[in-house]
């Protein structure tokens, strides 16, 4: 059943959002208060520039954080028999400045489809922004059955995995896997300013994960975590909690006064491997263990492409891949991630065919 | 010129070693006071056992960083004409303990190979473990000519990239590398410990870098952070300031109260740039951005291969590989680093070879 969506807000999001739905057969219009943005979201296939027989079943708010509860008031006050969500990564704030506004909020329920922050704009838009990702459907107690039906349809119909949560569930979910690993990874980051480039060149794999993420954009996060200032609040106030537990052991060690310290350290990255373990696997809800083959791999091209050829070869299905780089040296080191039970056998028939496997 | 060095302690560090000094040509023999640990050692490669005709140049004690001082000194009397080593992860402590058991010091120079503490015990050892990575040779000021040339040495014979620094400024420099990125990978995934499934399930690829190092294990990270606790304590200390001003600029916007706070957040994910912009890219000390190609590749055996195959068929040199997976979809997404230059090529020749781009 083909929807009449508009879309208002062309950045990476929405303009995504739109190609996927044109691409699915629906009818899409487009909205934005740049005229260029539009335009170029309209010629990326996102969908048509209103003619004046605008009828939307269902609008997306595609806008910032911090204004997309008004604009959301504003589209259910224009358009009083559409359905209204918005894409927000934050959703207890959102709905509050709905609310704020007035109108018939039954018509509105949030979305956040969780794909693509780190770059932005029309032309960084894809079709298959959403395959696979997460997309959170975010109704409120009121939200009508009919609201809830089409922002659900609309996040399947662009490819993502979809869930339901209430604002709050949200708001506390996204703060614990998504906004507080941010902040930490910009406080150890941080840290990084201040020492010499002997001691930054010291940073292995370890840090460099740690860290991949303090490269975000400042200004977005901003929004981001002042828009969900409790939630965050909250746990990084846990974090504060556990993090001074550990200062104070050091300060006793430092002090010779180690009884008891030593257990606290070892508590807390035991209490980091039982949090870890509930990070789901590939293959749905329960964690897996992977055994990890290790290959050096020249720095060369294609060698890489050989290496992975021969495991496909072997039969075997790689469940991840991680690339470490030596340190000046000519080659790099693959971590060949693959189920327990086929990684000996991929390690015989790699070195069969004169791989050097690594630790 | 060949070495004669003495090995104690034949776990993953001293086994290596073994291995690769071996296979240089060098002559060594093995101490552990596991008499079945030794003979694992022997049997893969890594030396002899003692026949009492031994007569080291060079002894390296490969033992736990929490006895590795104890050690150096017994072996510091035991042979009065050879330079000793120890390969622990900090190394004021360990001077401490060697300078407060008395003897001959000069002899005595430390070393840190930075590889392979995510598994453990000669079962795990590689002739190839240092290779490319990390060695820094810490010398006290006490220490003689002899002693770091063959200290440094050894180092660049098994493989490392070997640096020099005094043991202060290299305990600061790994509390700053590996230290606190692993506390605070155990506190961001111990949050983890206390959400719902539903919540644990939209941890994407961002919480699963910062916390992948919180799978370490608590015994050896309990040695390692107390055998450091003043230099972890002080960063520690500098994180959880910035992190106070984080949670008050929080709380601010909380109570609607947000002069000044969004400034603050801004400011703290800035820093974050700047200082992960410190970490030394692949080919030396300058940091290089890679431009991103993404593709999505199928879930089967052979297709990354095919991906990769293609990437070294355009010429194009892979700086770095990252696969993400979708969230119970039959494909990942192969996040592809290459010079920025040639990214624009890259993209062209994957989709002339029908491979699905994204955004």
């Amino acid at each position: 059943m083909s929807l009449r969506v508009r879309i208002v807000g062309t950045g990476l999001i929405g303009t995504s959002l739109g190609i996927a739905l044109s691409r699915r057969g629906h009818t899409v219009t487009l909205s934005d208060p740049s005229p260029t943005a539009v335009a170029l979201a309209r010629d990326l296939g996102a969908g048509a520039l209103p003619d004046g027989s605008e009828d939307p079943e269902l609008v997306v708010v595609a806008a910032p954080p911090d204004v997309a509860g008004t604009v959301v008031a504003d589209e259910l006050r224009r358009w009083p028999g559409a359905v209204v969500t918005d894409v927000a990564s934050v959703k207890v704030a959102v709905l509050r400045d709905v609310e704020a506004a007035g109108g018939d909020t039954t018509r509105y329920a949030g979305s956040h489809p969780m794909a693509g922050r780190e770059r932005s704009g029309a032309v960084a838009a894809r079709g298959d922004l959403f395959d696979g990702r997460a997309w959170v459907v975010v109704p409120h107690p009121a939200s009508s059955e009919r609201a809830v039906a089409l922002v659900t349809q609309v996040g399947v119909e662009a490819g993502g995995t979809v869930s339901v949560m209430s604002p709050e569930d949200h708001d506390a979910a996204v703060a614990v896997v998504s906004h507080v690993p941010q902040v930490a990874a910009s406080l150890v980051a941080s840290r990084l300013r201040s020492v010499s480039d002997s001691a930054a060149g010291l940073s292995g794999q370890g840090i460099r994960d740690v860290t991949r993420i303090a490269a975000s954009d400042p200004q977005l996060w901003t929004q981001i975590l002042a828009g969900n200032a409790p939630a965050v609040r909250r746990v990084l106030d846990d974090l504060r909690g556990e993090l001074a537990e550990v200062i104070a052991a050091l300060e006793h060690l430092e002090q010779g006064d180690g009884v008891g310290a030593r257990e606290v350290l070892a508590r807390v990255v035991a209490h980091g491997n039982t949090g870890h373990d509930r990070i789901p696997g590939k293959h749905g809800a329960a964690p897996t263990t992977y055994a990890v083959v290790t290959a050096l791999v020249p720095d060369e091209p294609g060698e890489l492409a050989r290496l992975l050829h021969d495991v496909g070869d072997a039969g075997v299905n790689l469940e991840d891949l991680h690339l470490e780089h030596g340190l000046g040296q000519p080659f790099g080191l693959a971590e060949i991630s693959v189920l327990p039970g086929v990684a000996e056998r991929l390690a015989e028939e790699l070195e069969a065919r004169g791989w050097r496997l690594h630790g």
